[in-house]
């Protein structure tokens, strides 16, 4: 099937593809397409023109509208979507991971087009996803689902663990990876690494200010530090130095990337037991699941009994980018099915 | 021709068509769509779903996001646009009087798409301009011309002179109708009534509350009031009261509904020389022409020339629905005939 397909992927551009520091979306859509070029797809990455891929680079934005001030978003954003559906009849699939603007042009062209809800970013975008129910969905997690909305499968998003060295020896510190953002639960981490006595690392892009000078900033100190936001090298610079990683997340979580990434470096990872952190950690196993600061406090006392191989054989069998690209491959011979049938 | 021809308008839904009180995009669109149903067009009207016409309407958002804060407005707008377009086949002309956004869906549809550029709402926007510059375009005043873009012609505003009934004689006051903005100029049109010693009516929704603050509301008094944004009653009070109309903007205006209106009441207008101004008003027939505050002071000394009957004769000519309509039966007419020579 794969050598006669061609598959368009559509990416934000609020940041590169892949992202040099923070963009869920755009590894994920990055990783997608690099893990069906390994495997002899066709692919035509849509991505800002500073992005780095194997795929066929498509782009009208010169660079992310969060990098780049100059570049304005609405302009950017019609801009390039409308790109990708000018050239839907080059394509057997457009495969967004836009977020609902997408969707509004998918009926004006005759190119099949799945959307991975890579999150839905407010409740007032519902009626966009009501309009074009009858689209091709699939879900990041099994608890991040709408309900009325058909979906054609749950694929988790895979990482590419040979960015993320194994550490067979664990750490001293305690880390946080992500943005300094109330639904993080930075704060809540604080606390742990307080009532642990155990140093905590934090690193991230700012997203809230005034939630990082209220409820972060006055308590770093000598073993409690930020430092800004990191890269992948400084991700696993982070992670030799981890004994967990704290993920005390205050929303249920859409994925969960840095989950996996930790994992997959061999640290355990104590998260908060919301959203899809039960489909990605398994409590006990790979780290722990928890409802409260003072678990999450009494469950660093219980990280011997976790093996971080199995932590990085986990990642491997459910979140590497092969086993995500080969569940997706299903889902594309699905659509192409189904569409097929429309046909006859 | 009109009569096998279905025309879509698309009008925007930041307010209601027609608006309430503050809307000249929506405000054209509306009397655009009277006109040409007023003509015996087949005609729908995409605008917000409190909108009021004879056209056909058709409508996916509630209310305008302006009026509501209940609808998000990049949904609305993306739901809103789409729809329009995704019901291209069933119209054989669209015309667009959105901003930039429309355009990114015309290559979507067969329809030929007529965008009014009613306004570049930042210099950001013009590289989609420069990427649809193949399509069909009007602009509203010769002055508001981008350059490289090509003009089938300038079609001016019209507005319903039924509205605005005529005055004979004068009144005492000076007035300002026109958003609370620094671009309109209202600080100049208080240093005017201020040097003339007259009163001054100032009327019109808030857009800059630092503005409003700082350079108007310090002025007010009992001869210099501002009595808030006002619907078309309420202008017809202010324009039987008013000796001119002041319009003092600051930057060059796009068309300038409101100089015609104050003019199809008989009111002489007292415009800055900047844009548009020098094609709506007729310097020293139907309003003075000025290039500083001192100059428009000097020019309240010369109402006596202006024949008020004159002011309205000339709106009556140059700046009808009836006016409009039939221009743009023209324009229409030139796509139509540049379509088919597409087809053979």
């Amino acid at each position: 099937m794969r050598l006669n397909k061609r598959i368009a992927i559509l990416s934000p551009v609020a940041w590169r593809t892949p992202p040099r520091h923070y963009g869920a979306w755009e590894t994920v859509a990055g990783n997608i397409a690099e893990g069906l070029v390994a495997r002899g797809w066709d692919v035509t990455l849509f991505a800002t023109r500073d992005s780095v891929t194997r795929a066929h680079l498509h782009a009208v934005v010169d660079r992310g509208y969060e990098e780049d001030s100059a570049v304005d978003p609405k302009v950017a954003e019609y801009l390039h979507i409308s790109e990708a559906f000018e050239h839907a009849s080059e394509f057997d699939l457009i495969h967004s991971n836009y977020d609902f603007m997408a969707l509004t042009y998918s009926r004006l062209v005759k190119t099949p087009v799945l959307t991975t809800i890579h999150g839905f970013s407010s409740p007032a975008i519902m009626p966009v996803y009501e309009k074009y129910r009858d689209g091709y969905f699939v879900s990041i997690s099994d608890s991040d689902r709408a309900p009325h909305l058909n979906y054609l499968a749950t694929v988790y998003n895979g990482i590419d663990l040979s960015l993320y060295p194994f550490h067979e020896l664990a750490g001293n510190d305690l880390v946080f990876l992500g943005r300094i953002h109330p639904d993080k639960g930075v704060h809540l981490a604080i606390q742990v690494a307080r009532l642990a006595g155990l140093p905590l690392l934090i690193a991230g892009i700012i997203q809230d200010r005034t939630y990082f000078r209220e409820q972060v900033e006055p308590y770093l100190d000598e073993k409690i530090r930020y430092i800004g936001p990191v890269d992948v090298p400084g991700k696993n610079k982070l992670f030799a130095r981890a004994r967990a990683l704290l993920h005390l997340n205050a929303i249920p979580e859409r994925f969960g990337l840095v989950l996996a990434e930790a994992n997959a470096a061999g640290v355990p990872v104590i998260a908060m037991d919301l959203g899809s952190c039960r489909e990605v950690i398994e409590d006990g196993r790979t780290g722990f699941l928890v409802n409260s600061v003072e678990q999450a406090a009494q469950s660093l006392e219980r990280l011997s009994e976790i093996d971080r191989a199995a932590c990085r054989q986990r990642v491997e069998r459910c979140f590497s980018i092969a086993t995500m690209v080969e569940a997706y491959e299903r889902v594309y011979a699905a659509i192409f099915d189904l569409e097929a049938a429309k046909q006859s």
